[in-house]
């Protein structure tokens, strides 16, 4: 979200950054320009989501595909639309011929100046196997919306924690299909 | 979400601490058992929204109350129910006659392992003025419910970014409200 003038960074890693700014603390990531996710739905009437290992909170967790903009080294300029139809395509297979922004929302905005950007992906078609790219193990879950309440409730049966951001697809979702 | 064997703090101010697990980074909260956010529904079918201004994204965001359990130095065994009641009544003056845990979401779990526990609260009546804390300079908003869309995207229009969080809760409130 840029810099201000009493940034002061107190340390980073090779993908995040602390930084002390005024008397507030907060993360930042050090790559890319933005981070995109996809509400992406097949045209009988599924969402698809990801599962991954998710070091910070030690387990797995179900999240919307989504990922960095910007953030390959030959292509540093990357739009946000540009990304989303990447990731889609890396993490899930499915190449989508409608693609459109929705909203950007803030993730916490207390503890980090990430805000990723939804985009609504329709009229899909498979072309590749998904699982991302070769640092990712992603299993992709194609579910039927009209049971999305009890798959997700499963879910966290089995310990699995869910992103805040699917249940926010789920009511953009509602709206798109009026 | 407690420690793993290889953690290792690379540095931390009075609020956040930068961990390194394997090789993966995040930040993590010092303070606290839990954070709490608060889907809170007026008799009159009012949805209670804050906000205040983030200075991560150095603006004003739209959020739901929410707040930490057990960061109050003479209470740190807090459950996050008591935390929620109390949060709702600092930050926007309700007392809640019902209050009931919804759901626990990750809110970016690349870069925390913040989690945050959604509560439903009905049945509210106005005690105080809210605002939040001597720390805090929070805007109370009462939306009606059936405008919530409008008001949303003129927020966005108006600059200020809204929390992925709020999505989230319009959804299970639809289910809450059948």
């Amino acid at each position: 979200m840029g810099a201000q003038p009493t940034d002061r960074t107190i340390a980073h890693t090779p993908y995040l950054r602390l930084i002390s700014r005024g008397d507030w603390s907060f993360v930042q990531r050090t790559t890319g320009i933005g981070v995109v996710a996809i509400v992406a739905m097949t045209d009988d009437d599924c969402l698809i989501l990801v599962e991954q290992y998710r070091p910070p909170v030690a387990g797995p967790v179900i999240e919307l595909p989504a990922g960095i903009a910007g953030d390959l080294a030959d292509y540093p300029l990357e739009e946000l639309q540009s990304a989303a139809r990447r990731e889609l395509l890396e993490e899930t297979g499915y190449e989508a011929a409608h693609l459109r922004e929705l909203v950007t929302l803030a993730s916490s905005a207390g503890l980090t100046d990430e805000c990723v950007t939804l985009f609504f992906a329709e009229k899909l078609e498979k072309v590749g196997p998904g699982g991302g790219d070769e640092s990712e193990d992603i299993t992709v879950h194609t579910i039927p919306i009209a049971s999305i309440d009890e798959w997700l409730t499963g879910a966290v049966r089995r310990g699995v924690l869910v992103d805040s951001r699917v249940y926010g697809a789920l009511y953009l979702l509602q709206k798109e299909r009026g």
